[in-house]
Parts: C-alpha cells; structure tokens; sequence
C-alpha cells in the first residue's frame, strides 16, 4: 500500500515525543555508518527559485526516502513532499506534504539537541521568533524540559500575543510576549531562535553578546547562505558548537559570516550524532549552541512516524498497488 | 491540481512520436544552457540494493521535476516515481508511476537519436532484445523512419516469436523472429540492443565484428558499471560514438570496459544535445552507434506528455491542493 497524506492528515497525526526520539535513534544510526546521505541537491532556477532534493538510505531502520521542496521564482511560495520507502517491503509506503512535517521535524531536532545539551534542571525558555518554527520548536523543548515559563518576542505585537495565549493553551505552561528580544532572552535557560529575518533591514535577531552562563541556544531560520538570523559573536562566545550536519558551513548564512569573521572556532564544533552516540556531559556553565539546517534523517524518521500513526489512526488515502515493479529475472 | 496516474493511466496516455518530439525540445533547451541537471545520485544499501534520484529544472520549458527508483536488495523488483512541477503554475502538477515510462522515454531518446543519426532511406532493422525496452525502441523507430521489415533475436523462441507477431499487428510492419543475434542484424540498416543480460554467463549480446559501412546502432541496455551488453569493439568500430551524457562514463559498464581497452576514442564521442543543434550531416557509409544511459530531462519531458494526454483525456485521479505552501513575506 502506498498512504497519501495531506498536510492537514499530517498535522493530525503529531506524535512530537515519538518524534523527538525517532530522530534521536536516527542520528545514532547515522553515527553507527548504517546510512547513505550525500549532501543535498541544490538545484537552481533563472527566476531566483529553487528546487531541492535531500535523499537517504537508512539500513538500520529498514527505510529509503526523500524529500523535495522548491519555489519557481523568488516571489513563489515554497512546497515540500515527502517521500518514505519501507525496504522490508520494497514498497513505497508514504507520499505526504512537507510543509508542516518540516517544522515538526526541524523542532524535534532541536528537542533531540536540548536533550542532550541544556541544563537538566532548565525551566524557563526565551523565543525569538513566532511563526510555525516558533511553534514546533517550543513543543519539542517542551517534551524533553520540565518548562514551566516562556517569554516570546516578534515584532509584530498581535502575533506574539496570540502566539502566547495559543502555545499556553497548548503546552499547559505561563507564556509572556514581551516587547523586545532582550527581554524574552533575559535570565532564561534555554533560548529558540526561530525566525524569518531575511527581508528586514537588520536580519540578526539575536547577539551573541546576549548569552549567560549555562545557557543553551538553539537557531534554526538560517538554512540558506541569503538567511541571517543569529551574529557571528554567538558563535565566538559559546563555549560548545552542535551542528545537525557539517554541510552547514556552505548552507547556512549565519555560520558563513561567522567563518568569514573568523569567529566560528571549528575546535568547539561537534556533530549532533557524536553527543548523542555519547559519552557526553554537559559542565553546567557552559554556553552551549546548537545550529541545524535540517538533514534527509530528520525528513525520514518524521514521515515514518506520521505514516504509523496515520496508519493506526486510518488517516489518509491509501492508493493501493500505486507502484508496479520490474521483476529482474535472477 | 495534482494528477496521480498509475502504472495503466501511463499506458493509455502514451503517443510516442509526442514524447520523441518533447524529447528533442527538451536535448536542444540543454544545449542552450537554460536546464539545471546535476549527476544522478546513486545511493546504495547493505544488501546490494539501490536508491537512485535523478532531478532537473528546465528553464526553457518551465517544469521542474524528477524521477527516483529504487530495490531494497539484488534480489528486489525495481519501482519507480516521476514528479513534474508546473513552474509557471508553482505547483507539482503529477505524480506518476514510472516503470512504462522509463522504457518510452528510453526509447523516444532512441527515436530522437535515430531521426539524426540513421541514413535518411533506412527500411530495414535488427532487434536483439524482445522486452519492454525492444518494444518502445522498435516504436520510437517507426516514428522517425519508414520502416518496413524487421528481424527479432533473443533466446527464448517463445518470447521472440510472440514479440514479432505483437509488434507487427501494433505497427504494421513485417516481423521475423530468428534463431541468432547474427541473422537479427545482417544486412539491416539499423540495429536496437536492448536486453537484460546481466546474468547469464556470457553478458555480451552484439559485438562490433557484426557491424557494416553505413548501419546505425542503438544500445540501452548498460545503465550500471554492472551491466553489459555490447562489447568493447563496437565502440573502436564506431566512426562516430552519439550519448546522452557524458557522465556514462561513470555509468555504463559496457563503455568502462571500451575505456579500460583502449578502445573509447573520446575525439569521435559527441553529445546528443550537441547532434540535434545542429549543423549536422551524416556521412552514409559511416557506422553510427547512439549509447545512453538515460538523463532527468528524458523523464521530465515524457512525464510532461503523459500529463497532457492524461488531462486531455481525463484520466488518472485528482488530488487537488495536494501540496500545502508556504507563503514568505515579502
């Protein structure tokens, strides 16, 4: 069977915690050599758009996928699909939209991430940023934290304010819009900075001269050379660098700068996979800083737990024997 | 609007001098510069099974799209997915299965080589190969030549007497079925290599010995280092050696073995896109051999003519608004 799934069937199907941790097995297995990622495809248009391809074969998990995403021209919007084979099957199990499953599983990394890297005892949560990123990346903190208080900043007051009451209702935990970023960052343990800065004056929305102590951030909107978000000092001033990949070096606007100013000291980088394959202990005052641009991985492990629990939920459309297949004679 | 068309919805839809001409378009629009096509990625699995993405933007005709096909393990059927974007329309516009299509396309191609490379009075072929792919290469053909006899070879006389008598009600030409590669390409003007002969003990089908002034050749069946089918002699007694690309190199096993012996003169080795730009004339007594391997491009223009025919007969099932997207703020 092959299950199609709109972004609607997905959205009902978040499982975040299921998620966080099939990323988290994901990226074990990543270290372990049981998967195939080469870089992702960047394919070019003449209109300033884009259309991008990040395939994975993931032998431990028995599954193959991809995602594509792309944009005609500059002034497009963006569309994702998601592709997820079961190799026990050698079938072609899930076609779904990506749009929400890329927020969901770009959160649950930074959820895998703040696991690993905040303090245990955090309770207190900064956001910069509070669109859908905003969201998805708060849930997953939420699932591996005891948060008991967050303050969220965007310029815009209407949207941080209802982003407060909505997120309140949702998580059970005391959110505060506040109106500057210093604010929101201010005495908290952990920080999201979740952002679309690209087409504002200034893009950072976040200094690294901002960082205490103990404090862990995660920044996730730089995804592309032209994205800024975080300053170059953010870099300089933690004392331990995570990446979801070291691709990011040529992905990410924000790491880019920081390499050109010569303030990304790559002795202080590490791959998530290696903190999560362990031994790792985080030293409760360090600055920590966890940077991603997203991984096939991450697409993967998110779409096959949408697939199972559309599957136990009979979500979807199940377009059966979609894909023939060529016997080879042996 | 999204077309989801199955494997049959294909079949109904296919008008093959249609693809041949979208084909050639889409070869020229490459010349031009105006198509984004990087490497096919190949991806491999634990169990000597393969994942395989093959994307392109092409600019000119305004789609975008791809193709992946994968097996779990050697001993798995192959399947296989088109995706094609309508980049006027920003939107992907078909998913479709691809396991026909891929043996159109490859075959149209073959057209598309044929109409420039065969002698313009060509009557007669030789076909080595009674499968899908010799059924779509014999009729992508008959689309570009007046062809009136031709003469089918393979091992089983079942399978090649079938073929004959299938093919010749189809195209309404005459067809013999023989009993040796030899007697299948004596004395014809032109020659289709297209078989599966990776495993049987001897892996060659057609030997450039057979070879006589002023026959065209085409061969599809080496896609992989491990797959074979002409010998290395056929590429030294080529006058002139047409591909789809020049990553075959890298790609097909029967062109690695002509490189290994010395017998790959790369000065008589032309591009297709390089053919149909033209200027170009065939010199008559000159033996012509067209090898590919199959690009992006050959399966965004086929699956571009299934949409159309597809939508213009009202086939396949409509998942409209599919694909969700995300709207950035200018």
């Amino acid at each position: 069977m092959t299950l199609l799934l709109s972004d609607r069937d997905v959205a009902r199907t978040i499982n975040m915690p299921a998620i966080v941790d099939l990323i988290e097995q994901g990226i074990r297995e990543e270290k372990n050599g049981r998967v195939d990622m080469p870089p992702r495809m960047n394919l070019d248009t003449e209109g300033n758009g884009f259309f991008r391809v990040m395939p994975a074969v993931m032998n431990g998990s028995k599954l193959m996928g991809l995602k594509f995403f792309f944009r005609s021209t500059d002034q497009s919007a963006v569309r994702y699909l998601i592709a997820i084979i079961d190799m026990e099957k050698n079938d072609l199990v899930a076609l779904m939209d990506g749009h929400y499953l890329t927020a969901v599983r770009t959160g649950a990394t930074t959820g895998v991430a703040t696991r690993y890297l905040a303090r245990k005892d955090a309770k207190t949560i900064g956001l910069i940023g509070s669109g859908l990123e905003g969201r998805t990346n708060l849930e997953a903190v939420c699932a591996v934290r005891n948060i008991e208080y967050a303050k969220v900043y965007s310029p815009n007051a209407e949207r941080r304010e209802f982003f407060a009451w909505e997120m309140s209702e949702k998580l059970g935990i005391r959110i505060e819009a506040v109106d500057s970023p210093e604010k929101a960052v201010e005495g908290v343990d952990i920080i999201n900075v979740a952002t679309n800065t690209s087409t504002r004056n200034n893009m950072i929305a976040f200094y690294g001269k901002w960082m205490r102590e103990g404090v862990h951030v995660n920044a996730i909107g730089s995804t592309t050379p032209s994205l800024r978000e975080i300053d170059a000092d953010s870099f300089r001033n933690a004392d331990l660098i995570v990446v979801d990949t070291m691709y990011l070096e040529e992905e990410s606007g924000d790491v880019m700068d920081a390499l050109a100013q010569g303030k990304y000291d790559r002795s202080k980088v590490r791959e998530l996979k290696d903190i999560v394959s362990g031994p790792f202990e985080r030293d409760d005052r360090q600055i920590t800083l966890f940077k991603s641009v997203g991984t096939a991985i991450q697409d993967i492990m998110g779409g096959y737990s949408v697939y199972k629990e559309a599957n136990a939920l009979d979500i979807g459309i199940d377009i059966r024997g979609f894909l023939e297949s060529k016997i080879f004679k042996k």
